[in-house]
């Protein structure tokens, strides 16, 4: 029966991203094929092939009999996605869109040529220039490696220029140079953030902006939509996000992380070219998940409804695990007490720090929802 | 990272009702395999194994590395089951329930052992018992083969002792003879459906009734929840869903087809053990989908919140699909179309009166959620 099939997409990375668009394309019809690094992660189910994500034979040989490549993250190189590109092959999002998602340098020029708003930025390639940056913005600032970073790696605020000799000294041994990304220390009351998808034919659609809440650099939970945001918030979020996805011709879901400002401005801090965290709450909270949406713009399929179908969702991270045995031996106690909760689990090994899961609660009350996901997600630590 | 993995459930058969279970598995981080009668069936992304059901060895080595056996159907041959049994194998719904399903003379037997409202009914295992039954219930009965049938096979309604002749003679030349069941033509007034989950430690949680309209003996169209009806029906409905449930020792989902007459009782019509096309509304309108109730069910896990998430859901079946080209086809116009459409479909080909896919709709106003759910399940056909 598989000759009644004829949809098939191709997933590059076998991460939790990947998992969670293995439920979606069961339900629509679409044949998700994944390419892992290794055995064992988070989307084998789908996995058709184990390999190098470098080696562009390797990607090659995948993508032979899909009708789309798209991604579990953003770090495919891009000589491996310029292989696929002179193949014939559809990957989405392009190659030109994710040169830009893979360099925080390439990104700031862009969105300042789009007229973005944007904290302060300067590339830096030597401490003089850094400490020239610093004593222009106050004595502090963000330091950024442009490319690699996630998750506040590669992230440092520093109130002097020695504060990142080490990354300095990292530039200077690298054949290819470059320099460091230097931002303003914004002043932000929040950090909020817009989903928009976009596909290839030009459809898009924006998700209700929503809060990201912090801590140590990772995002532990997120309230949709954004409490206490007001219409022009909303809108100007909405806006950033349809203007980005157009402006860099992103395919797929579109994530831009925002800071709110004490003084009621949104400022750009990043974005991602592939389902985000921020976005985990659509599972169980909008009519049309992420991560259908994304399958459904890789496609270039119709996009379907973004709007939350209860009043407030909460998500909430779990982040490393218990310390001791499997994350699935917590999830009995976090059903039996929290029964409108939807916990998600990624099949991976606990570790300090690590996202190994998260859990979704929906309903009218933001208080009650709040409480439930925190009090569900706290049973699966120590 | 698959000792990190605790629950397993294997699924006997690769049909939908296994392909449906791998969405909520992967997002709750249960590892879903399933015995598949051949290659490329609906559920082949976690078929583990292709074999014949039917052959004990089989079924034992497919149940080796996981924690409990659950089916796709009802067809599992009783010896199977008891060498599951005998294996130490968990097994849910067990050998004793399943018996019941399998058998429509046995369930009549033993749901008036229960005091179960039903129709008049009979074993007949000759013309002239069954012009008895006709002599005394106004010259018409229903008729039916008590094994291997599904979806209006294996039920005649008849006027005449001979219309059923074939059948009597099929009975003469089994070995095991037997009898039919001849069951009093029910004067409905419309069919409903009660769902009921239940863990083998005994929760229960009892699904809203559901409005079910078939069409040539098959589901086309199920109301989330039954319109109409009143809280005396409600209540009764439940309360016959938990007692069966509790009373033949179901684990997982069972679902209790109803008659509602027009003197508004209710009898029952069927009972299946398994996740039903009644319950298909609860992937996208309920809490808790069935999917993710039977696998919490049978692994005995705490049952999830069964209640609606809008006030109406409505599943339209896609039946028989295009006659030309694929199913996954029509998916562009569908989506387009009604973009607050859920589409499901199951990897099936087209061929006529087939069930293929479904389509969800909720919402607030039970006209338009009904309207769309058509509108959208008839871009699939021709």
């Amino acid at each position: 029966m598989m000759d009644a099939m004829t949809l098939r997409i191709g997933v590059v990375g076998g991460g939790q991203l990947a998992r969670m668009m293995i439920a979606p394309a069961t339900e629509l019809g679409i044949e998700l094929r994944v390419l892992a690094e290794e055995p064992g992660m988070s989307a084998s189910l789908a996995a058709s092939a184990v390999g190098d994500y470098h080696d562009a034979e390797t990607v090659l040989a995948f993508a032979r009999d899909v009708d789309v490549i798209t991604f579990d993250h953003e770090h495919v190189p891009q000589d491996v996605l310029a292989s696929l590109h002179g193949a014939g092959v559809r990957v989405h999002p392009g190659p030109g869109a994710l040169a830009i998602a893979q360099d925080k340098l390439v990104m700031r020029a862009r969105l300042e040529e789009l007229g973005m708003p944007q904290p302060d930025w300067a590339a830096v390639s030597t401490p003089e220039e850094l400490q020239v940056f610093l004593d222009a913005h106050g004595g502090r600032a963000v330091v950024k490696t442009p490319r690699g970073g996630y998750d506040g790696k590669g992230v440092r605020v520093v109130s002097a220029a020695t504060e990142a000799d080490d990354w300095f000294a990292a530039l200077a041994e690298d054949a290819r140079g470059g320099a460091l990304l230097a931002e303003e220390l914004v002043d932000f009351s929040r950090e909020l953030a817009q989903q928009v998808a976009r596909r290839p034919s030009g459809e898009m659609r924006a998700y209700p902006v929503v809060e990201t809440v912090q801590r140590g650099g990772v995002c532990a939970e997120v309230i949709a939509p954004a409490p206490h945001a007001g219409e022009r918030v909303r809108s100007v979020a909405e806006e950033i996000g349809l203007a980005i996805a157009e402006g860099l011709g992103v395919t797929g879901m579109l994530a831009v992380e925002l800071f709110e400002t004490t003084d009621e401005r949104l400022l750009i801090n990043e974005l991602a070219m592939r389902p985000h965290n921020s976005g985990h709450w659509s599972q169980d909270g909008a009519v049309t998940g992420q991560f259908e949406q994304h399958l459904r713009a890789v496609l270039d399929l119709p996009l379907g409804d973004p709007a939350p179908r209860e009043p407030w969702t909460v998500m909430v991270n779990i982040l490393g695990g218990p310390t001791e045995g499997p994350l699935e031996a917590r999830i009995p106690a976090a059903l039996a007490s929290h029964p409108s909760a939807k916990v998600h689990t990624y099949g991976k090994a606990p570790r300090p720090g690590r996202k190994v899961g998260h859990v979704n609660v929906a309903g009218a009350d933001l208080d009650d929802v709040a409480y439930e996901a925190r009090a569900a997600a706290s049973l699966f630590l120590d």
